[in-house]
């Protein structure tokens, strides 16, 4: 097993990163002292997998626990998915020591983190995240959230769970765009902050499709620990958590104007780190050789390093509707090199027009 | 004006109390950095008597403001109206840094400071209390809620508004039975920490009744006083904090047995703070004179001091759902002096259920 800080004061958490980690969950409940009675929100894809496994090891361990499965898909991230939560919470007489445990990708990790973080104004919350998205990015951090109608991630709160327990193995069996759906934040983090990583990904790009326990083992933990490292800084968003946001802002835009559907999270992601590299390429930030590498790092894990379906006027205005815009003004998070990036509220909307136009097919 | 400081460490704010409130509101606003676009979430009642002098002073500021009237009452506080207040934020673009601004009594202010903390994952809150109940309570403390079709309260966050502006004069226009609810909480703060202040309310019961506004000003300030004391030393309730909680635990069943229409919050706390000094009694911790003393005083404000419609079994039933209480266990606040309250969690059920019988008519 092995062991990440996430230091964020009173709010601290350890990350644990390796394989058959159910037994490990159902340890720590068992030696703490929350309530004995806990709450697994799980979705139908992961349910089908796992439920026969989670039985016998919670039963075994003599935690006494309820699962609540959830439709797999983004469409369960709303307020009414939320609500149906809160009564299976009240109806299991989950108090304040009790625990909710969040088993699955983003949706039921941002999700279940919220319900946990409202319910009778916050109990426990323990993340085992099964997706290699969720594993690098969204059980790190403590942002959870729901959809509005009007927009995604719109409700929401910072919120750390007690522990993470992050099982690679988990990994094998993801489908394979699932995989690509979570490689988008791992390049991202070489970009933003280690150009070691970035090199490592670059030369194991093979194992990493082949979903080498071992490679898994490495990129899980190094993306915790860069992203761990960003939001012990800055836990609330307020600065140096921006830098996270690269490639984010142009990807939510794609994500809104294609509907969701066509487009995973990831890769979104993927076209948006193309659309910021060119942007820093036209502001002289960045030399057109290091985009080339970004692109062609993208395009060996197969991802797409284009958008078809979208429209250059639509997709500006989008971006204005993000929610690190503030008075109106984009924090566009630039590439400088290899391991750094920069915030800008001051580029030209000449500039970002033409580069949309070149990403979109 | 006087101004009393909520000890909070990065969480700290103000609480200004006086007269002519909505000019400080504005000048507030419009000298601060938040963005100059607020919302304001007021109810039906509130906004027939506000809504011109709003207007007045807030475009006389330059501040871009909207309001959003909820219906009157209680059963504005849940999930629907809260997703229609989402909508009217989204609306109106509001971003991390504007402002909501809650005017209203406890319902206004517990819904909107819920979507304050949850949209975006929060925005800056700014509190208007214009009941005694919400001066003296709800606004002091951080504690946000909504209720869920199986209890109230049940969904919330703690978070602290930027400021909070008491209007005194205000009190003036509120029906006597507000006037009322507010005293029960009054009342409680004599009992829980202050000896003193208990005897300045047995002196100045027609003053109060009467809404003196230097005695309004000075039993306000108090309360808050002793209230921001508490919750500055346990922001997050997980010790200290229950000592509030004297005379609810007994409220609470009350409210859920009448179904929160016969007796407003402030009466039913009342009715609970006698049920609680009288199970001290039988535990030997107080004496029969200051359970008198209490009862008296309760009287004297034209409160009721027993329960018309509730049933012993059901309500002792009833105490169990309590959000206080930990693995079946209900954590009692028990008087043993003015000014002095100790917690207990191991009151036997027969004492229990021979003061339900005593304040049940």
């Amino acid at each position: 097993m092995t062991k990440l800080n996430v230091e964020l004061g009173e709010n601290s958490y350890e990350i644990l990163i390796g394989e058959k980690i159910f037994c490990e969950v159902a340890k720590f409940i068992a030696e703490s002292n929350f309530t004995k009675k806990i709450l697994i929100v799980t979705d139908s894809n992961v349910f089908k997998i796992y439920s026969e496994e989670l039985r016998k090891i919670f039963t075994k361990c003599e935690v006494n626990f309820e699962v609540e499965v959830i439709p797999a898909g983004e469409s369960s991230k709303n307020l009414r998915e939320a609500e149906n939560l809160y009564t299976c919470a009240i109806e299991s007489q989950l108090d304040r020591k009790s625990v909710i445990v969040a088993l699955g990708g983003g949706v039921v990790g941002d999700l279940s983190g919220f319900v946990a973080a409202s319910y009778l104004r916050g109990i426990p919350f323990v993340q085992v995240p099964t997706t290699l998205l969720s594993q690098v990015d969204s059980s790190v951090g403590g942002k959870t959230a729901v959809n509005h109608a009007l927009g995604k991630n719109l409700i929401g709160a910072f919120y750390q769970p007690k522990k993470v327990f992050i099982g690679v193995d988990m990994l094998k069996t993801l489908p394979e765009r699932e995989i690509k759906a979570g490689l988008g934040e791992v390049v991202k983090y070489g970009v933003i902050s280690d150009a070691d990583f970035f090199s490592y990904l670059e030369e194991n790009v093979e194992k990493i499709l082949s979903r080498d326990l071992e490679v898994m083992t490495h990129i899980v933990k190094r993306s915790c620990e860069i992203k761990a490292d960003v939001v012990s800084k800055d836990e609330k968003e307020s600065g140096l958590r921006r830098i996270l946001n690269f490639g984010h802002t142009i990807a939510h835009a794609i994500e809104e104007e294609t509907g969701y559907e066509k487009y995973s999270h990831g890769e979104a992601v993927a076209i948006g780190m193309i659309g910021a590299a060119l942007i820093s390429e036209k502001l002289g930030k960045v030399d057109s050789a290091s985009v080339a590498r970004l692109r062609n790092l993208i395009e060996r894990f197969g991802m797409y390093t284009r958008v078809e379906g979208c429209e250059v006027d639509k997709m500006y205005r989008e971006l204005f509707r993000d929610k690190k815009t503030i008075n109106g003004k984009i924090n566009w998070v630039l590439m400088k090199n290899f391991g750094a990036v920069e915030i800008s509220n001051d580029v030209p909307e000449k500039i970002v027009k033409e580069v949309l136009s070149k990403i979109i097919i």
